[in-house]
C-alpha cells in the first residue's frame, strides 16, 4: 500500500512546463514585440482608462427630489401664486404650472345642451357619444323656451365645458424660478450625495440662476431658460402645455475625492417623440373645484388645465476600483498578449526565410501508424517519426502546403 | 556598456513559440475538430446570437409617462366625469378611478358617538382605541335625550364614519378607456422612441382599443380588456378597488433599424402576493372636501373611496453593437477553441493505441537530480533525462499508469 | 483532383498538441501545486460563493407600494385624521404628514399691506421684489386709515401670509403608524413577493409594530421609531419639517427556496447630505382650499404645510444559477490555474539547482541564419541549432542572463 501511495504523491508534486522553441529573427522578433506593445496599449488605454476596467460600478443610483416653485403671475385679472398654480402641491419630482384654464363655473347636477352636437331632431342624438355627460336622446330644439336651441341634450355636470374659448395664457411663467434639491445615494458604497455642495449659501441662492457654464451648481432655474435649452416657444407652450424633462447625471469617479461628484443637468422635451404626430399635442388635464352652498346642494368649477408639467429624471452611475474586475482585466490582459503568438507565427511559419526550418523546430510528428513496441524502445525509436517535415497545420497559424507522408 | 545594451536589445527581440507535437491519427483528429465546431457553434449561436454578447447593453431606461382617462359613469344618482374619479388628476404614471364611496358629509368638528365601540358603562370606553376620534371615555348610554344610545362618545369630526353602509359600484368603470403616451430615452445611445408610431392619426386612435394581436400599437386601453387580462371580476374590483400594474416593455436591437424599437404591454394584478393574506384586501383610501360657512365654520365631506389604482410601469433595455464586447467574446472563444486540446489528450494519451508512443513524444522528462554540469556539456547529455517514458502526469489530462525511475 | 482533396481532409484533421517537458522536482512540484491550490479556492470561495459567479443577477426589479397612515392628532384645538393631514391622500410610495401649519384664511383679490417690505416713502417699494403678491409701488403710510402702517402695498390675494406666526405643531404624530405594502417582481425570472409572508393575518398586524430584530416582517411602522432610527429629533422635525426615506432591499438568492426572498428595511435622512447647507433647512410646501360665498366671490384659505415627508425607496437584485455565466467563470477559473506555470518557471529557470539544465531542455533555439536546406537534411541537421544554452527569454518568466553565441 505504502509504495503506491509514495508513488501517487511524488506523480502528483511533478511539474509540467511547455517546450519552447526559442527563434532569433530580427523581423518576427520585433513584429511580435509590437503587436505586444498594441495589446497592452489597447489595455491600458482603453479598458482600463477609458472603460474603467479597473471598477465595480454601481448603476443602482437611489434618489430623493424636492421641488419648490416662486413667481407671479396674472390669469384672468387675478393675480395668482403658486398655490394656484403647481400642483401637486408637495414639491416633488413632477409637477405641472399651469399656464392657461378654460374654466366652467357654477356647474350643478342636472340636463344641458351638451356643446358638442348639433341637431334637428332627437334621431340625431346617438347615446353612445362621449361627451361632457350622458346623450339623453332629446334634441334641445323646439321645445325650449330661452335656452340655447339646436343642441342636444345630455345629463350631468350643468352647464357642460366649451374649451373653443379660452383665456389669456399666463406669460409670465417664463420668469418662475424653480428650486431643484436632489440628494442620492449609491447603495453599492454608501456614499450620499447633494446637488449642490454645503458652501453654497443664501446670498448666492437668492440671485444665481442656473448656468452650464457660469453657475453650474446653482439650484435655481428660471423657467425661461429651460424653455430656450430645449428649443420650446413660450407662446406655444403657455397657450397648449407641454412636457419638460429636467434630467440630472451624476458620473462619479469615487477613486477620487468625493467632492468631485457633482452632477450636470440637461433638459429635454419629453414628447419630443411625438412631435411628427397629429395626436395629443400639449398638455393638458381636467380638475374641479367642489362647493357646497348653505342649503346643502353641491357645485362645482371645472378647470381644463394647460400646464408645463416638468418632471425631473435622475441617472447616473459610480465607479470605484475593485481587486476583482481589476484581477480579472490584468488577467485577460496577459492572456491577450499571448495572442500575438498566433499573428506571429503565421509570418513565422509561412512568409519567412527558412520557414521549413521553423516547422521542422516547431512540430514534431508522430504517425498514428507506430508501432505497439514503443514503450520498450528507447529514444532512438522515435527518430523514425521525427523528421524534417514541411507539414502543414490547420493550427498555429500555418497555411496548408502539403505534407511528405 | 555598448556590447550590454546591445546584447539586451537582442535578447528582448527574441521571438518565442510553444513546441508542438503533430500527430496523424484520424480518430483524434476528427473527435478534434468535432469538439472545436462544437464550441464554435456554441459561441454563434449562444453568446452571439440568443445572449447578443457583440452588444453593449443600456439597462438605464429613463421613461415618462402621460395618461388620460375618458369615460361617464353613475354614482349615487349623479352623472360624474374625470375630474370627479380620477385622482390625481395630472394624468401622470400612477392614478386611481374611484369605483364606490362611502361619504359622510356635513362633517364639523365636536362630539358625537363613536360608531366602531359599543358600551354600557363609562368603563367600556377605553381611551387608546383608534377610530374615528379621540374617545372621550364617556359612554352614551343615560344622559343623551334623542340620540343614538350605547356608544361610546369622541371628540372630533362629528358624526363619525359608518363604512358598513357603502353605495352601488359604478360597474360603468367597465368601458372607460385609459390613453396612455409614454416616451422613453436610452442614455447610452441617445434613442428616444415613442409609444406609438407617428403614422397612428387622430382617426385611428378615435375608434382602435389597444389588442395584443390586432391592434398592438393602439395607445388607447378598455379598462374592460385589462381587467380581463388579469383575470379580476368587476364585481369584485369596482366593490373593494385593487391595483393594476401596466407594465411597458422596451426590448431594442439598435443594430436593426430603431422603427423596429417598440414596447409590449402586460397587466399584473400589483397585490398578486398578498392573494392569500388575510389581510388588507382590495384598495381604498379617505380624502376630504371642505366648505365653509358664511357664519367662518369649517366643515368637511368625508370620502372613503373604493379605487382601482393604475400603476404604469416602465422596463426594458437596447443593445448595439460595439467593439469592445465582441473582442473579448471573439478572444474568449478562440481560447475556448483551445479546450478541446485537453479533452484529446485524455483520449491520446490514454485510451488510444500506442498511448505510451504519444506520452514519450509529449513529455520530455527532466529529473531534479541532474548533474550541475549540463550547462557544459553539449546535446547529448540530455540523452540521459529524455527516455521513453510511460510516465504519468495528472496535468494534460493524462491518467496516473505509473513511472519508471 | 481528388487526391487534392483527399490531402487537404487528411491535413485538416491532423492532431496538434504542445510538447512539454516534465521536472522531476520536489519543490518546484510542490510550489506548482500550492499556487493552484490557493488560484482553486480563490475561484471557489471568492468567485463563486462570495460573489456568485454562477448566477445571472436581475437588477431591474419592479415594485409598486401601497401606504396607508392612521393616527389622530390635534391641530390648533381641532382633532385631525388622515383626511386632513395626509397628502397626497392616495397613499402611494410618497406622501406627506403635515405637522405644523401657517393657515392665513379668508383671503380674497385686492389690495393690502405686503408682510415683507417695511417703507417711508413710495420709492422704498421696488417693484421687482418676489413676496407674496406684486408690488404696487406706493407706501402705505399716510393714507390709511386704520390699517397697519409703513408697509408697501401688493396685489393679490389679501390679506398676505405672515409666515412668522406658527402654531403648536403636532406632536401627536410620534404615535402615528404606516402601513406598507410592498409587491416587487424580478421580470427576468418573473418572480413575484411581498413584503410580507400571506402567513401574517389581522390580528398579528393589529398588535405589531416594526422592530428589525423582533418583528422584522411586520409592515406597521411607528413613525416615532423611526424618527428614532434616523436620529432626527420630534421637536425639530415636527417644527420645521423633513424628508424621510424608507428604503425596502431585496437582495434574493433564487437557487434556495423563494419563500426566503424577503426584504429588509432601513431608514435615512432624505436631506443629509445638505445638513451641513445653510440653505433650505427642513421641508414645506403651501397649498390652498377654494371657498365660494353665496354671491360668487371666491376665496381661499392659503396653508404653509410643515411635512414630514416620507419615500418608500425599493431596491434590490435576485441571482439564479444559469449555465452561461458558470461555464464562462469555470473556464476562466481553468484558464488562471495555468497561470500556477508561469509563476513556477520563474522559480524554476532561475532560482533552482540546475536551472541551466531546464533552460535547455524547455527552450530549444533556432538561429535566423540557419541554411534553407533545412527541408532536405536529416534530423541530425537540427543539431547544429538545438545547443544547451544558458539563453535567456522576456517570457515564460525568465530572467535575462545573457546567451551563448
Amino acid at each position: 500500500m505504502a509504495p503506491k501511495v509514495l508513488r501517487f504523491i511524488s506523480d502528483f508534486f511533478v511539474y509540467e512546463t511547455a517546450k519552447s522553441v526559442v527563434v532569433k529573427s530580427w523581423s518576427v522578433g520585433v513584429i511580435n514585440r509590437v503587436v505586444q506593445l498594441l495589446i497592452i496599449l489597447y489595455f491600458i488605454g482603453w479598458v482600463f482608462m477609458h472603460e474603467k476596467g479597473h471598477q465595480v460600478r454601481d448603476t443602482g443610483i437611489e434618489s430623493a427630489v424636492m421641488t419648490k416653485v416662486k413667481g407671479l403671475g396674472n390669469f384672468s385679472n387675478r393675480v395668482v401664486d403658486v398655490a394656484d398654480y403647481v400642483v401637486p402641491s408637495q414639491g416633488g419630482s413632477m409637477f405641472s404650472i399651469i399656464t392657461n384654464m378654460v374654466i366652467t363655473a357654477n356647474q350643478t347636477q342636472g340636463r344641458c345642451p351638451e356643446t358638442d352636437i348639433k341637431c334637428t331632431t332627437d334621431a340625431d342624438c346617438i347615446k353612445n357619444h362621449l361627451g361632457n355627460g350622458i346623450i339623453t336622446g332629446k334634441c334641445l330644439n323646439n321645445d325650449v323656451g330661452n335656452g340655447p336651441k339646436g343642441w342636444c341634450e345630455m345629463e350631468g355636470w350643468c352647464p357642460a365645458e366649451n374649451d373653443k374659448i379660452s383665456g389669456t395664457p399666463m406669460k409670465e411663467v417664463e420668469n418662475f424660478t424653480i428650486f431643484i434639491k436632489n440628494s442620492i445615494r449609491f447603495p453599492m458604497f454608501n456614499v450620499i450625495r447633494g446637488s449642490f455642495p454645503s458652501i453654497i449659501d443664501d446670498a448666492y441662492i437668492k440671485t444665481c440662476n442656473y448656468d452650464p457654464v457660469h453657475h453650474p451648481f446653482c439650484p435655481i432655474f428660471k423657467v425661461g431658460d429651460i424653455l430656450k435649452h430645449t428649443d420650446q416657444s413660450l407662446d406655444n407652450i403657455t397657450k397648449n402645455g407641454g412636457e419638460i424633462g429636467i434630467n440630472i447625471n451624476w458620473k462619479c469617479n469615487l477613486d477620487y475625492n468625493v467632492e468631485n461628484c457633482n452632477p450636470t443637468y440637461f433638459f429635454t422635451r419629453l414628447d419630443a417623440p411625438f412631435a411628427q404626430s397629429s395626436v395629443s399635442k400639449g398638455y393638458n388635464f381636467r380638475f374641479a373645484k367642489y362647493y357646497q352652498s348653505e342649503d346643502g346642494t353641491e357645485s362645482r368649477t371645472l378647470h381644463k388645465a394647460y400646464a408645463i408639467r416638468f418632471e425631473i429624471i435622475v441617472s447616473g452611475n459610480a465607479g470605484k476600483f475593485n481587486t476583482v474586475p481589476f484581477l480579472i482585466n490584468l488577467v485577460a490582459a496577459f492572456t491577450s498578449v499571448g495572442l500575438a503568438t498566433v499573428f506571429c507565427d503565421i509570418i513565422l511559419l509561412n512568409f519567412l526565410k527558412g520557414a521549413d526550418e521553423y516547422k521542422a523546430k516547431k512540430f514534431e510528428e508522430v504517425s498514428g501508424i507506430v508501432s505497439e513496441s514503443g514503450k520498450e524502445r528507447p529514444y532512438q525509436g522515435s527518430q523514425v517519426s521525427i523528421k524534417a517535415l514541411g507539414k502543414s497545420s490547420n493550427d498555429s497559424g500555418t497555411f496548408s502546403i502539403g505534407r511528405q507522408e
